[in-house]
């Protein structure tokens, strides 16, 4: 290890501006950017591609802190490269209104890819992301043209490797060969209750390796030019995703709190960071000090990205002149766009008397598949019973992304982490089915789903006592309302085929936030409409759906109000309208 | 391999039992079950430690069938090996009211040792249930008495090992050096949407290793030798639980559907059936035949199990005479008991002006642990702010049972999961830990502890905004509801000190269920009771938990009635008495 002294004060400003915001706040997480200060800093200096000037760049290479705790570490790396993010929403941290939030926040803090806190899900968000660059490249990408050729950074801790939903993830990203993956693992050993031999003594080398990683390392998280060369590797690696396993001291610095539990998740205290500076040889006693020649070197970075985003200018036009039709699709995609209408939709279901939801959404799918090509999606291993399936589309599997159709296998939690993950990238419109039962196993990510406001379309099936004779552990009860009490989360219901064509509709063009569609196993009679609005008229938009205003902060209301006959009918998503006494 | 005809007969009653069970139903999963039955049957014929007339013996080895579609098979067994379970039952497997349902059921069947069918939930009970075990056994055996001595064992599915809640459970199994935990991993290579390669390559086996897991085979499944081989090197392990991977085919035996994804969810069919039967040289005709001497065989099982828990019982007399305190503290432990009245609760806080729910927890903990040497328990590495730490009485930690604070890691499905099993199991009342907003990650594992029906005590703090500064990813909203919403849970939120005492009373009284504990983490002021039935009257049990009779199926209604006062107050657990315009 010989670091410059130049470097040295480069980490030592991140790890500083982190620890004076934490102090400054009276609350929060030192230790983890103090530990991590050094591989971040080799990763955001050397390596990450991105141009702070526009965020949405869409060939950015994506950074995920899943320690989602150590967000001044972060937020010091954002202002310091020139995001608009200035010094005095740092001195702001954790205050009620500011950009620096105590945990990033999806859409509040420019640069911030996800919003991270809840352990292991940023790992899994990473893999969607990763999957969903490689889905692009695979879609669009021409000889002479990659436009979509980025990577995906996660710095995660220990906590985030411990949560089962980064092994599903895991397991899910070394199975799909997802290369433009690299994980750096900030091994600090020490968790909240103490040294992490507490609770977890495994090997997580050889457990990535099990997994089909690239693993390096365990390496010395200090020594920049190890990191450096542990990244280059894990570039140079195309198809295995990479865990970079550096050892860190939590609060590295910190004279008498380093490597303790105490420096996890509380202010170092004036005296100690006095402590440190002097440790450290910090030429400052102010806090948020910033060296001239540190932030002349990161401000370096908005020119590199500047320069770089402009040449990806410059081969999009030409790849708009080469492939135009390319081009207007992968335009749309990375703009979210749908259709304003769907073609079919309105027949589809015309002459079916009845049919069970789950299978006239599969039809819907189906139908639209072609017309909303940024679809793609899959199930935790239920397919065949969820009916999710495009049939004309393909499958995603091992090094092969040219289909729309993902295999999830049995990890719920992961599906609808990774589908955040695709849909905070951008450029696809995931779908996540299983039946509604196991909702509560992507509880968690649904929740995220919903306060990022990212557009997941979940379609959980076997609704009801209709499923059958599974059981108690297959009988969904309370979900259906559990999930209409998640704030953000629109929950529909329908009544029959033609409701269910409404709700895909509904779902799509919902672009702020996640939709549940709950689906019944069995049959359902289709409405008969010839007194009431014709089904072309559902898929045209005459049925909409209403949001009451919140109530005490609570969830939308939704219903769906079909505005074709003489009056408006208010029809609860949970009911038919033979209940309303209509038909 | 070279299997007797005689065991082959056996293993074929099983499986055809199974498969005409599935075909007469009309629906189930005959697949697993013939692909397994041959390792279900070296395990239960050669190495199963129970006593059939008995399913409660403190003493026997448990079996978790992980794989809970493959219920039938476990059926077989039960029947077979002559447990309170007749042929009729299996002639009415998954029909209304039949002890054989759709998937197994605590409770419901003699033999059922945990509910399954949620994928991965087994597994992660089992790990509880060989982590109970060891407690007891530290606690309570003496040279020459080992009374608690006995294995547990697993039956997994590939859909188990995809499950998060396994891979954590398996992390924490292996660092706490489990070794009298067995599983049998059917690796079939078949999962619902087609083969296990879709999204399931990674190396199971290397995998486990890096858990810190003894790994056999991959093995040949139907090689009866081998398999037995492979559970005497497990039971020779004393610390590293074992996998036993067993290369099956997923419906063995069927000439056209084996090694099929059709076979694992749907019936055979009566011609195939006849197929397989000519195909396994089956003797008979009529479905649910079994052999005379197959049948003669397995009764053997019960007159074994009978005298080896003849003999414990003899034992257990013995103990009694030369440790009378162990012996009574380790039958009440058994029997669940807790003491009628917990000395000291009455005055914890009568001094106490203002304290947060959460520490008056952990005061009421600490008080009542010697009273209560079977509560067991800790955090998902949350102990520091969950105050849940029993200070006197020690840790368990890699090989270390003796004390009773758990460190479940940043795993809390798992640990919801473990409880489960621990409760299960018997002998211990578990607790689990975790910020009320993280009850999301745990609530598949919740749901079963309501579903069976286990005391498991969940200690959820952090409730509402004053959670403080960590922000939206940390701040509970929809939860309480939605932990409300679901049937058979006991919630309490108490509004101060005193009713937090009398929330843990009543969760160690109720026998017959979870109950989840809501906690500030900010100080509430301790509420005057001059006027008031005192604190005393309340550890008493003056204060009586009240549950509203289930309207329309949902869930019970929970108020602290307090019976002191003039007139009863009926005070919704959520608001205080102040609100209810008293004090």
């Amino acid at each position: 290890m010989s670091n410059s002294s130049f470097d040295q004060l480069a980490v030592n400003t991140i790890r500083l501006l982190s620890v004076d915001a934490v102090q400054q706040a009276r609350s929060g997480h030192p230790g983890a950017p103090m530990g991590a200060a050094p591989m971040a800093y080799v990763l955001w200096d050397q390596f990450l591609k991105h141009n702070p000037a526009d965020p949405q760049w869409p060939d950015r290479d994506r950074f995920v802190l899943s320690a989602g705790h150590a967000s001044a570490l972060l937020y010091s790396l954002l202002h310091l490269t020139g995001y608009d993010l200035p010094l005095d929403e740092l001195r702001r941290f954790r205050q009620w209104g500011s950009r620096a939030p105590g945990h990033p926040e999806y859409g509040l803090t420019p640069g911030v890819e996800v919003t991270t806190g809840p352990l292991g899900q940023g790992f899994a968000n990473a893999v969607g992301m990763a999957l969903a660059e490689r889905w692009l490249a695979a879609q669009f990408n021409r000889p002479g043209y990659e436009l979509i050729d980025h990577h995906t950074y996660v710095l995660a801790s220990d906590g985030d490797l411990q949560e089962g939903v980064a092994a599903e993830a895991a397991s899910l990203a070394g199975t799909l060969q997802l290369g433009k993956l690299i994980v750096l693992y900030d091994d600090n050993g020490i968790s909240i209750e103490g040294d992490t031999d507490l609770a977890f003594l495994e090997d997580v080398p050889r457990r990535f390796e099990a997994y089909g990683w690239q693993v390096a390392g365990p390496l010395d998280g200090q020594d920049l030019e190890a990191v450096a060369e542990a990244i280059q590797q894990a570039q140079a690696e195309p198809n295995r995703p990479s865990l970079i396993v550096c050892r860190t001291v939590i609060g590295e610095g910190s004279p008498n709190k380093a490597g303790t539990a105490g420096v996890h998740g509380a202010p170092l205290g004036d005296d100690e960071i006095a402590l440190t500076r002097q440790a450290l040889d910090w030429p400052y006693t102010e806090p948020f000090a910033v060296p001239p020649e540190v932030a002349a070197h990161f401000a370096e970075a908005a020119q590199r990205g500047q320069q770089r985003q402009a040449d990806w200018r410059k081969a999009l036009d030409e790849y708009r002149q080469a492939f135009p039709d390319a081009a207007r699709t992968l335009q749309e995609s990375l703009d979210g766009q749908i259709p304003e209408s769907l073609d079919g939709l309105a027949d589809l279901f015309a002459e079916t008397a009845s049919i069970s939801t789950r299978e006239a959404s599969g039809r819907v799918m189906n139908l639209i598949s072609g017309q909303v090509p940024a679809l793609i999606g899959g199930s935790a291993d239920l397919a065949p019973s969820t009916l999710t399936i495009l049939n004309e589309a393909g499958h995603i599997g091992p090094g092969d992304f040219g289909g729309r159709n993902l295999h999830f296998g049995v990890r719920e939690h992961a599906m609808g982490a990774v589908c955040n993950g695709i849909a905070a990238h951008g450029g696809a419109i995931p779908y996540a089915s299983t039946f509604l039962i196991f909702s509560d196993y992507l509880r968690p990510a649904l929740r995220l789903s919903a306060l990022m406001g990212q557009r997941v379309i979940y379609v959980f099936t076997h609704d009801s006592i209709g499923l059958g004779e599974d059981g108690p552990t297959h009988q969904p009860i309370e979900h259906l309302m559990s999930l209409r009490e998640m704030p953000g989360l629109t929950v529909i219901r329908p009544a029959d085929a033609t409701e269910t064509a409404a709700a895909w509709q509904l779902a799509l063009q919902r672009r702020d936030g996640p939709t549940a569609i709950a689906l019944s196993r069995q049959n359902l009679p289709v409405l008969d409409r010839r007194e009431l609005p014709p089904a072309a008229e559902a898929a045209k938009g005459a049925y909409i759906l209403w949001e009451a205003p919140p109530e005490n902060g609570g969830p939308p209301e939704v219903i769906i109000i079909a505005t074709g006959s003489e009056v408006p009918v208010a029809l609860d998503a949970g009911k038919t309208l033979r209940d309303e006494g209509i038909s």
